[in-house]
């Protein structure tokens, strides 16, 4: 299987080093190897069709800032022109308009190579046009680390709940969120304070919109209905509540009632929803840290809850690897 | 696919039905039909090479107690020459000797034919023996349903994370046990009354032991040490102290440092043992309920947890159907 890598930031960096880490997985359960035949940053491209060197890659990326020497002019023509299997897509996400995610998928897409994609903005805004692409090309589409990192949501459901009618959804899908609630809680601190202490650890971003007024989490909701739900939505059309005016009274007020405060995204019939809720304390969503946790609702199984590490370089690769082993799989059974 | 249901009481129920409920799913997706060709329990048997409706079933059981009209002379024999693809198995657990579970799905395996089993015995005594034998003769030997009913912590670890290395368990893996902890801290009862309450709500039996002193929970972690962890144990070589002795002091001293009283099983380096632990409230394994609940440490993901419903004929039926639809989504690729 040869890839070609898109984005060459964290995640980018991370999914190189866990190919070079799992060759001899791939060899000795698929008897092959997986080749990085590029990479390209915003910046630059390294290519070389026998296969590049991870390690090299993710060393010349840190000293140099750049992954290759050449100038990238044309990454879309690359992407529709260079010999490989599988785009890896990991710019980041835009929620605006998409770019330059979406035209990598596409592009990748109509020169039938398969995708797999941590990007959240082309699935939060053109799910059903890319899984169209897809189909069309007979291809694959993959995108289990858009959605909370290394917790295997999508597909836990899409292929283990396969037999399972699911009727609605429900968690955490944003780990900063649910620091800063947790500290205001242990703690007692202001809302101000603990964004702050998430912002030093770096959970949070400078600009902490995205994560505190809800869009990340509404962009994930968006994902797991059209991917769990079979719905054509964007998110858009998610209500959204962040976590800016949970008052420290308001905490204390759901301690004393032995409850926390989660902000929780719900698909529950054609509601769509992320807003901060009570939640009795030992309920499988009273859980504190950065974790990302999902609790599907289904007719003969009843709650089955999925948790996981929400972000992170080796987490987010892991999710990206499981896509590789998917497709691997399914190659495996074409030529059986 | 054709199916033989050894052992017709909650579970050997619940999976007929939900065969008889899932009859679209199995057309649209996979092209067939599954039927029932036989079903016996421990005194009669029902046969129809042209396959039984799942509802006359049940129902013949309710009303009668026994699933056939015929005596079963000789299951054995049965299980060895009826013409069918895969044996359902759901007799009752037996840690002692595994019977008659142990016999009926050897008979099958070596008979060429795919075994499916909610049977923990077997599975907690013979595992090695049995997976050779499935491999001998090439079928396959599915058990999602023998630890933790619909929480779906074997098909997880072995398909969605087969590329992490998964260091370590741990988990709980018995929802009576959690039950009363549960009522002891939230109530204040002292033990043997939580105990009379779950008694009396059906979580119990009227002979405990099985639940409170960790035998069910070792059988589980067994089959989890076995499955994930390649190794060759059986529920004896599990370390285990029940929740017998745990007093409503211990509890309490608990909740002052915010933490709560979990039977948890563990599974790290050589360890595997069942013992009552303190965990942190808000930490995953702190849940209350009946819920199970597993956290698996892998080298890339870091934790991932899965929760759900431990017992009931509908979960337990669930994790079967899970199983049934990866036989014939292997046979489907197989096909191609």
């Amino acid at each position: 299987m040869r890839v070609l890598i898109a984005g060459f930031g964290t995640v980018g960096q991370g999914i190189a080093e866990v190919i070079g880490m799992r060759q001899n997985l791939f060899s000795s359960e698929f008897g092959q190897k997986v080749e990085i035949i590029g990479a390209f940053d915003s910046s630059s491209f390294a290519g070389n069709p026998r296969g590049l060197d991870p390690a090299e890659l993710v060393s010349q990326k840190k000293t140099s800032g750049k992954v290759g020497v050449k100038r990238a002019d044309d990454m879309v023509k690359l992407i529709g022109e260079l010999d490989y299997d599988a785009l890896i897509e990991t710019t980041p996400t835009n929620v605006v308009d998409s770019e330059p995610g979406l035209t990598y998928i596409t592009t990748a897409l109509n020169a039938g190579k398969n995708v797999i994609t941590s990007n959240k903005g082309p699935l939060a805004l053109k799910f059903r046009e890319l899984c169209r692409t897809a189909e069309k090309n007979d291809v694959q589409l993959r995108y289990e680390a858009s959605v909370g990192g290394a917790m295997p949501i999508i597909n836990l459901s899409r292929e283990l709940l396969r037999g399972e009618q699911i009727y609605s959804l429900r968690g955490i899908l944003n780990g900063t969120c649910n620091f800063i609630l947790n500290r205001m809680k242990d703690e007692g601190l202001p809302f101000e304070q603990a964004l702050r202490e998430a912002q030093e650890l770096g959970y949070a971003e400078r600009d902490p919109t995205y994560d505190i007024d809800g869009v990340d989490s509404a962009a994930k909701l968006a994902i797991l209905a059209n991917a769990i739900f079979g719905m054509n939505v964007t998110y858009h059309d998610v209500t959204r509540t962040g976590i800016r005016n949970i008052s420290e009274e308001a905490i204390a007020m759901a301690s004393e009632q032995n409850k926390v405060i989660r902000l929780i995204g719900e698909i529950s019939g054609n509601k769509l929803e992320v807003s901060p809720r009570l939640v009795p304390s030992g309920h499988p969503l009273s859980i504190g840290g950065t974790l990302n946790i999902v609790q599907l609702i289904t007719d003969l199984a009843g709650e089955v809850t999925v948790a996981g590490r929400g972000a992170g370089r080796m987490e987010t690769a892991s999710a990206m690897l499981s896509d590789i082993i998917a497709i691997l799989t399914d190659e495996q059974a074409k030529c059986r």
